[in-house]
């Protein structure tokens, strides 16, 4: 009864099938049909242009993605608790060759456009200061919180009047829509670029970066072969989204960890840390507690001291979410 | 009957397998039980103790091999034809922080020790000039051409005695294995550290770095994160190497494709542009020949405006690599 | 009557007359007499081994230090106020490579080993975070408080503990060394590399980065070149560093500004932010008070909202701090 | 009787006296008057706006103008013997982070439209290989060639057409501009950044990037002080520059330094291995010549095995220069 991370689940069969299926012979790297027809569904299912790259991991997806809006000399506006503050080993760092994270405050891992004024109003318009170049959300955030449209659209104004890029972080973009239950492009909002999360998801090894402006994609391509993460046999991972987007894989297999996660929420009470709103849970309990659900079988993270963090995923188990808030109730 | 590249061929049924078998959930990145027992088999391989880390493309294990080696103010010297100088976009640049690479010549895009030092001795030993710090062989090479074990060992010795560094790119060395008839250990000599590739020979999206110093792959896995190359379901990637190597998958692939290329090469006479000492063929022929063989129905690139390359893989079919033999016999 | 810095100050006339007796041509670079000899003068005055490399700026000194000290993939332990973090236009991520600063806290903008430790302790052995390679300090603080003999003792001591570089930032060093009372060996303790500043002292363009490590200043000659820092006429920064030797001419300035300093905080009392341990007061006033002394002919910067920042310097008129003490004593 | 380098010789008595007539305080960094007044005079001197930029090398100036042209994925076309491909250390690869020279060759280090399409031609629009983001040429080359102005406009059009950023490294530039008798617009065309240099023709430390564009000037500014350029005294740098653009010192100095190189080249008839059109001289000569022009009080380069390099100065002495035409001669 594993609580620990989507981040090392199963492989959707949907996936699988898709793998399979492109087995044959094709070009090399991203020349494949299978790459060539992502960018069209996936305008499709945010309503407006873009283009999509497959990456492997969410760092590089992340850090691509940032590079075509940050200079070298510039800086990223991110709450201090950011996935790319905190567990990218400095990725960003070596992909903005240098640029600085800019480490803004907020409840629940989110960006508010007051946070990050706090941040950026004190920088003086001068050489001897990094100066923000772009912001970048997650959604849902490192504590499971999502952004509502509204709050979006105000960073995103934001970012326009300051003349910043932004970047939506969408490591578990999915979980935050089926939260929302809004469509994918009013949970994305006006953004220049999405790393849409699919590993956490069901998938195996890809990921998508989803740009909102050509030209930024252009330039993703050469940086992505840059970085070694163009693969030759690219149309596996553009199988990988295929089969996530078809039929809405995606937002059913979040609805189903997010209904997994609510299950367990219901049964903590006062012990959450944060209101839940994807599929994390931050649970007070004390050291003792967590080695009694241990005991029944659960598996999950310490979250320091006196909290733990659960994780549901796309394959949890009613049964076992069931079995967890129990176990949680009773303690 | 495709003879472009064997970068976008099928996947090997043994590494589907091994894959559908690493379904299970284990530890995400590098810390499940696939990815651990890499090192154990790598080592008996290659008969001595290696650290193994997969990642997603040559490229990037090229990279990350050399970023051990290589400072920011130093050079890597390779062949003016390598890949990492003339395919691989600009990523040494990238990931070495702005490293050169100091190009030597060689006849079949081989290096040798008195090319290597036509191009390091006359470096002065000051500031004003990049000093190098490595020395990068493909083997086999960009012309398909093997490295005998002396010649291996003859680079080995300049290296040691300059203090260099020593990085093989076996992006097919499962080709020159097989050529050589020789040990993997023998083919790789006293490399520091090794790409060997599996993608072009079977392989999905695993590529292997083999360090033969614990230090360096130590820091390698640093910059492996870094780099946004550590994938959370690495048992996936690790699932495939294994698969190739268990029962020697690698080599049987490796000189199926070697059988058919010297087939082929049997055709050609002195059309050949090298010898033949893995599954490229590099031919003299004119336009209107190549025309000839494509309304054949054969695929392949024009190498220049007087040749043709082409590849052979671990799934080209007997009776293609006759017929193309035939064609060619007749032109 | 300026008190706004003493980075702009006029060049005290023994450098001058070094500059000028510096105008025979001699070897370019670093290849002069006088560049030659500076190692075996700065060796004596601290009582060890050294080797001294001349640039332009503490920024360049600084980060050229940590250079030799921090792997791109690792970070710099510093003060969340320190000069690297907040003043140097992201000098540290251009010159690392993209390595991190790790903010630490410390009144007085002073590190201290709990204030380390607070920092460090947390970070996860894992590749996911950036780990700490170096620390470093600076002497005097950016609110010109001194670290006592012992202070940067101990914070070796934890550094050698962690296999941590050590580096001090010292563009106001002769300052601290002035109020402390004590050598300049005593003063940076056993760092492995100080910033030895002597632009805001009485210098023009030069500034010493003082290594007590061979291989580490071996390392900083490739880095200084390649970073545009190797001046062709060399010679006219090394005569600017000799001149501050000799005499002391350094330690002489340098007093000359704490008197000044002291003189002024004798009259400030409870206004001031920090105890005065150099040449810098933060003096609480508001904003009637600050326009009054402008208003007096006092130039100053102002410190946020509600207090002013003053710079003596090596050449301050004892009139003039005189008539700062009066000024703040009869506000 | 030195004939070693330009790059060591004394300083022009007028820029001693705009140093210490810029001794009196002011603002600091790039905030002073002098530094302020610079823009003017300079597109006074070239016919059209600029903006400029005080270094201290020549190398910084280089590699700070061509950051603002070239990002971190893309290439410079330069000569193969260009100062920036073989005597900056590297800098290149450290300020353009990774982006790579792309070497085109040319008579007397000279580039011409032919010589860079044969670069750029071949390179496949692709993400595999570096696409080219500007051009670079010296002027006077680095064999003391000068680009007339008619082959400067055909590779700025080629630039153009390209969509390609235009450098001129101007090391020696005034010495172009007294060999070709004509304006400084007309020797640097219209490139988009020129770096002019002054050290060698007189100055001490300070060597100017014009900018021809208000944009890359912007950046560049913030490149300068990330990379540790920005001096806090800088006006003793504009100082210099005012001091050589002042009555056109940089040309008088210049011319000198030429008609002492035209002498010494009146003498060497067959043994020049390159036109004289500025002041460096390349001469064949045996090892026993150059031992019996040592033995005379000669100072220079070996220049390879067979020649001999001889640099004036804008304080080449003219019996100096007579000597060593007639030593020459009597070879």
């Amino acid at each position: 009864m594993q609580f620990l991370s989507d981040n090392a689940a199963s492989v959707h069969p949907a996936v699988w099938e898709a793998m399979r299926a492109a087995d044959n012979p094709d070009a090399p790297y991203d020349g494949d049909a299978i790459s060539a027809s992502l960018d069209e569904k996936m305008s499709t299912l945010f309503g407006r242009e873009c283009a999509v790259l497959w990456v492997a991991t969410g760092t590089a997806a992340n850090c691509l993605a940032l590079a075509t809006m940050v200079q070298p000399h510039g800086g990223v506006v991110c709450h201090e608790e950011a996935h790319i503050e905190v567990d990218e080993g400095g990725a960003p760092g070596f992909y903005l060759h240098g640029a600085k994270l800019l480490l803004a405050q907020g409840e629940g891992a989110k960006l508010t456009p007051e946070g990050i004024r706090a941040v950026i109003d004190p920088i003086r318009d001068d050489v001897h200061q990094v100066q923000p170049h772009a912001i970048s959300i997650t959604q849902a955030s490192e504590y499971g919180r999502s952004y509502r449209p509204a709050e979006v659209q105000a960073i995103a104004a934001l970012a326009k009047e300051r003349g910043l890029g932004f970047h939506m972080d969408g490591a578990r973009f999915g979980n935050a829509v089926a939260f929302l239950d809004c469509s994918a492009g009013e949970a994305a909002g006006p953004v220049d670029a999405l790393s849409f999360g699919f590993v956490k998801n069901g998938g195996m090894t890809a990921e998508a970066i989803v740009f909102f402006d050509d030209e930024a994609a252009d330039i993703a391509r050469y940086r992505r072969k840059r970085a070694g993460h163009l693969q030759s046999k690219g149309r596996y991972l553009a199988a990988q989204i295929h089969a996530m987007l078809d039929g809405d894989v995606w937002l059913a297999n979040a609805r189903h960890a997010n209904a997994a996660a609510a299950e367990i929420a219901g049964a903590c009470g006062e012990r959450l840390m944060h209101p839940v709103e994807a599929n994390e849970l931050f649970v007070r309990c004390t050291e003792a507690e967590r080695e009694a659900l241990r005991g029944q079988g659960f598996g999950f993270y310490d979250w320091g001291a006196d909290a733990a963090r659960f994780v549901t995923a796309w394959n949890t188990r009613e049964e076992d979410a069931r079995a967890l808030a129990g176990a949680i109730a009773s303690l």
